[in-house]
């Protein structure tokens, strides 16, 4: 046992000299949990890593990756010895913070501070959804742990707060939190920046709270882990440890961040370890092997049987929970063309109409927002969910957007669940940094924000979005779909349904929109189309998404008539999607030659890609005004006539010049 | 009594319905705990708003902005009945959500839940540091309270979880948050969404907590407030209330953000109220003379004494003090040339020497991180702030970005003191809810942000910014820097610090830059300026930022020797700054008919503003990788040579074409 440790350790501070790069700190101050973690509870198959009904492991404090590295390796995921030598490299699998789309056995991203502890929230309830729905009294087939290893930054972070405060709610008992409690931050001593009373604050959110004073004592950890898991409410276990325990300056600041360099001697030196660098002794890798390895082969061999007989007994069940782990909605659009309004309606109304029928199609969608259903119209079905309702597919998160976002990203990794998030899209703000971790995991989340721009109207420039839009279109592999009306809005939902490693935001409006004639659910794909005048040698192209398409229509229908000049207007509600078609396509769509302007109520930045930097992109850079919204629209002069004037003085000019 | 407090009521009630838009249920449910507050204990003078040692009053729940006004109003501040009848209009004083930098006697801009709180944490901090610098046992200069009113959402947001455990280690004593529980949400009762113990969670943060069974009961409201005044501790003050008191639909969701319309007659009913609407009773116009302007004028006009008395007995504190509330920092960045390195060194460094300095030249700068000090090397003079250590001016935050942006709000709308804050750049998305406000409210924080690209190195794509820059820069009322070596570091601290509206944000490096040859302090306030090659004629025009610029340079000389194109560097270290600049500037500089191209390692989004859209514009645009930075470089093929093959292949093509 003390050999396992000092192994996980000894890889540890070796691969981090090596990088010369990463955390010593917690690889020395928390092995002996993580290793008590894994050898006597965690179920996991290093074999078949993607098992949904697994006990989840979170690292919160990613910076401790390569402690999270040593145990896969020792535990037989696909993660080699190499890979270890390969820490901190590039197109190594063992980056400097955990990846979970890149890396087996690792099943959440983490790093950025208190968002690993609401994806384990999600993550946990997931399962308590899961087997509600699915288990049968003969067939369990979800039964698992959700554990955390956390730090003190990641109990300061808001979000996690947030989270908290929700597996509090929830009562997700199954979730089990290990605080590495070593009094040390980077800057300081925790008790610098925190004398808030840890226990007593999880009490407060009824939370379970033990007390483990030994950090070393697997016993004692053991006996924690042993009692949280019998506990009706989730479980913080404070682990009371010493940071970088046996460098020379453990339990100081100093030894968080920087690799040991020579110093690993003094480790060398207290362990006794007499093992050259990278070497496992072999009767570690038997330690592993049969208590994390084989232990888990045998539950998993023992679930798969019980999972085929619940299959085999509860076929419609069975393919149900199939196609929702997979991802499988081949739903046809034409199956929801009856909720087409007749009359101009917000495309609010129309998203919340759609998502209710998706919502009985796809037994496994869920969702909620932070307290603005009533606004967005996005809602789960199935009743709001709580310990009396484990079924409920309406999440009520309160006004705890961050949470909400990170939330989901749990639920989504798990698989088995399709989830939305919905809000103000001015509060994408809040939960921008969960956003980015649904891109960079990779997972098909959807937000749905409505209150698209300032035509939110009264609520004024604190509640009307501006610079939001460049935000999340220059955030890497993410769909920004801002829809024209229904037709629109259904294509970006079967869009965001039938992809498999991108996440979606859906944009959608407060106010009323009229049915477009050209409007086109399967062009949604295409990013941009065609929506008006004739196919090429036009005058002037105008581009426009969501409620700016029918006005942009209006526009070519006036410079048409009034001017003569020939106009073709293009419906663009995902940019990143048109950047996926080919040369062809685009070209012929865009029209290098004709004068090209945008047409988008908000922020111009980043629309010369498809303008030039001619300045004809009509929007808003500055923060809006409270009033009625055609009053606010009419106070920055975005208008029809106003718009075709711009064009016309612009057309002019240049035929001038 | 009675009558005022229904005046406060009807004059809500009616601005709503006249607005046909706004939020009824907090003004019927807090008006009493507000008149209270306003009569009994702040201390304001209607005719000198900007007083600084005024008690400072934030609505948090922004939302209720109508019961703000019709206090302000009353209380005698420049904002008549008539502003009252524009609640929500185009270019009114009253907007949906108070805005600081537009109405008298709004203190503070709120509407996004959470940060009201917080930016009250900021204004308190600023108090007891203030009162530890200037006060005399004569003269106590600053010695007032901050009080909050907030509602359920604000408590749920992770923000204020943050920002309170913060006041109770901190022990701001003379903040007071009157907490509005009505046990409604916008989608729910609270208890749908939350069970916490709001009482033992304050107290876990070493609050005070009081609880007032009847919110309207103006008599328990007062005895709970002075009661609070006496703790050392900061004050909680659940007041129950019944949301929308008085309306049908009392006690429920639906009376939360919608117009009573018809349902005010039940209101005037029950309060037998027969004014006409927007109609002021004398007596209420009296009582609030009485005890709120003239108690306040009285107030004031003793304080100024005592602030003269202070003045000519301390006529350079006093001098210290009219600067630092007045932002004067006239400093000549000749007195830091010193601090100028000899060989190369990463701006980060660059950035904590001047810093250092400026701490010593300017008493009133006050800073800190997010537990990143040891890394952004930016760090607040004096000691840690604390109890012990008033006049500390680091401020320790922990891991609490989003509460950090949210504080420095509150510090920099208090005047007196300069704040920065510090932390990781791809962290600003943990704070970009809080810069939003920081432009709203038109304040000059100071955002020092480091580790500004992917040559973060080893900490992978979780720490490598990568569309953080469009974020940013999309951002209304926001200067963007990222200077390229010292002197433009420089050169971004002496116009941020001499910028009265506008918030900054300066982007430093991990990785060492070499000192450019022609880089200039003053030349930063321009935005961008030459720094390599002959004013006109140029073939190729290269635009880069930062630790690109040195990188421009290299690309510059290799297509001169070995292509013989001749070429200008541009060095941007500020594009906003740059549009300010008239259009012979602009051209002179960015020469149109060169071909321009834009080096930057980051995303590429924006760009073409200046490059046009012909795709000349080398940068990042998927996520990092972890590794030594000149690997993850290399990895994307971000080198001289492949920028130079790129731009020449793209001119012959051009010439070929």
């Amino acid at each position: 046992m003390k050999k396992s440790i000092d192994t996980i350790k000894m890889l540890g501070v070796e691969a981090i000299n090596k990088a010369n790069s990463g955390h010593p700190g917690i690889v020395l101050g928390a092995a002996p949990m993580a290793y008590t973690l894994f050898t006597r509870h965690l179920v996991v198959n290093p074999q078949v890593d993607k098992w949904t009904n697994r006990d989840w492991f979170v690292l919160a404090a990613g910076h401790g990756s390569v402690l999270l590295y040593s145990l896969l390796h020792l535990s037989g995921f696909d993660l080699n010895i190499d890979d270890l030598r390969n820490f901190r490299q590039v197109v190594s699998i063992t980056p400097g913070h955990p990846e979970s789309h890149l890396t087996p056995g690792v099943d959440v991203t983490t790093g950025p501070l208190g968002q690993g502890i609401a994806t384990a929230v999600g993550l946990a309830l997931a399962e308590t959804q899961l087997a509600a729905k699915y288990n049968t009294k003969k067939y369990p087939i979800y039964n698992h742990y959700t554990y955390v290893i956390c730090g003190d930054g990641d109990l300061q972070e808001g979000v996690t707060q947030e989270a908290i405060s929700l597996a509090g709610h929830w009562k997700l008992n199954k979730l089990i939190v290990l605080f590495d409690s070593n009094d040390v931050q980077l800057d300081n001593m925790v008790n610098v920046a925190q004398s808030e009373n840890i226990g007593n604050r999880f009490k407060a959110a009824n939370w379970n709270y033990l007390f483990v004073k030994d950090g070393n004592d697997v016993e004692e950890i053991d006996q924690a882990i042993i009692k949280a898991k019998k506990s009706d409410k989730p479980t913080l276990i404070e682990v009371k440890t010493i940071i970088g325990y046996g460098a020379t300056k453990q339990g100081t600041p100093a030894v968080h961040g920087a690799p040991l360099g020579a110093d690993i001697d003094t480790i060398r030196k207290m362990l006794k370890w007499n093992y050259k660098p990278f070497e496992v002794p072999n009767e570690v890798y038997d330690d592993f092997d049969v208590n994390v390895k084989q232990r888990g082969i045998n539950k998993h061999d023992k679930w798969l049987k019980m999972y085929q007989g619940f299959c085999k007994e509860n076929p419609a069940l069975g393919k149900e929970l199939d196609d929702a782990v997979y991802g499988n909605f081949n739903f046809n659009p034409q199956d929801l063309r009856d909720l087409k309004p007749i009359k101009a309606q917000a495309t609010r109304i129309s998203s919340g109409a759609i998502l209710d029928r998706l919502s009985n199609m796809i037994p496994s969608l869920i969702g909620g927002s932070a307290d603005l259903s009533g606004s967005t119209k996005a809602k789960g079905a199935d009743g709001v969910y709580s310990v009396e309702n484990r079924k409920g597919r309406n999440l009520a998160y309160g006004v705890r957007e961050f949470a909400m976002a990170a939330i989901n990203n749990g639920i989504c990794l798990h698989r088995g669940l399709t989830p939305f998030a919905s809000g103000f899209f001015v509060f994408a703000d809040y939960m921008k940094p969960a956003i980015r971790l649904s891109s960079l995991m990779e997972i098909p989340v959807i937000y749905v924000l409505s209150h698209d721009s300032i035509a939110v109207g009264g609520d004024g420039p604190t509640h009307q979005p501006i610079e939001q839009l460049a935000m999340l279109r220059s955030q890497p592999n993410l769909n920004v779909f801002r829809p024209a009306d229904f037709n629109e809005t259904l294509g970006a939902y079967h869009t965001a349904l039938q992809t498999k490693h991108t996440p979606s935001v859906i944009l959608i409006t407060r106010q009323d929109l009229p049915e477009l004639e050209h409007s086109n659910v399967e062009m949604v794909k295409k990013g941009a189309y065609q929506v008006y005048g004739e196919d090429n040698n036009n005058d002037v192209v105008l581009l426009a998404t969501g409620s700016e398409v029918s006005m942009a229509i209006a526009v070519a229908q006036k410079l048409e008539h009034d001017k003569k000049i020939k106009v073709k207007v293009v419906s663009m509600p995902c940019w990143e999607l048109l950047e996926q078609q080919d040369a062809e396509y685009k070209t012929k769509l865009l029209e290098p030659n004709a004068l090209i302007a945008s047409i988008e109520l908000g922020t111009t930045f980043g629309w010369e890609r498809y303008t030039s930097n001619k300045g004809l992109n009509f929007g808003i850079n500055t923060f809006g005004q409270s009033g009625p919204f055609q009053d606010v629209l009419e106070y920055f002069g975005f208008n029809v006539e106003n718009i075709v004037n711009a064009i016309v003085n612009f057309k002019y000019q240049i035929i001038k010049s």
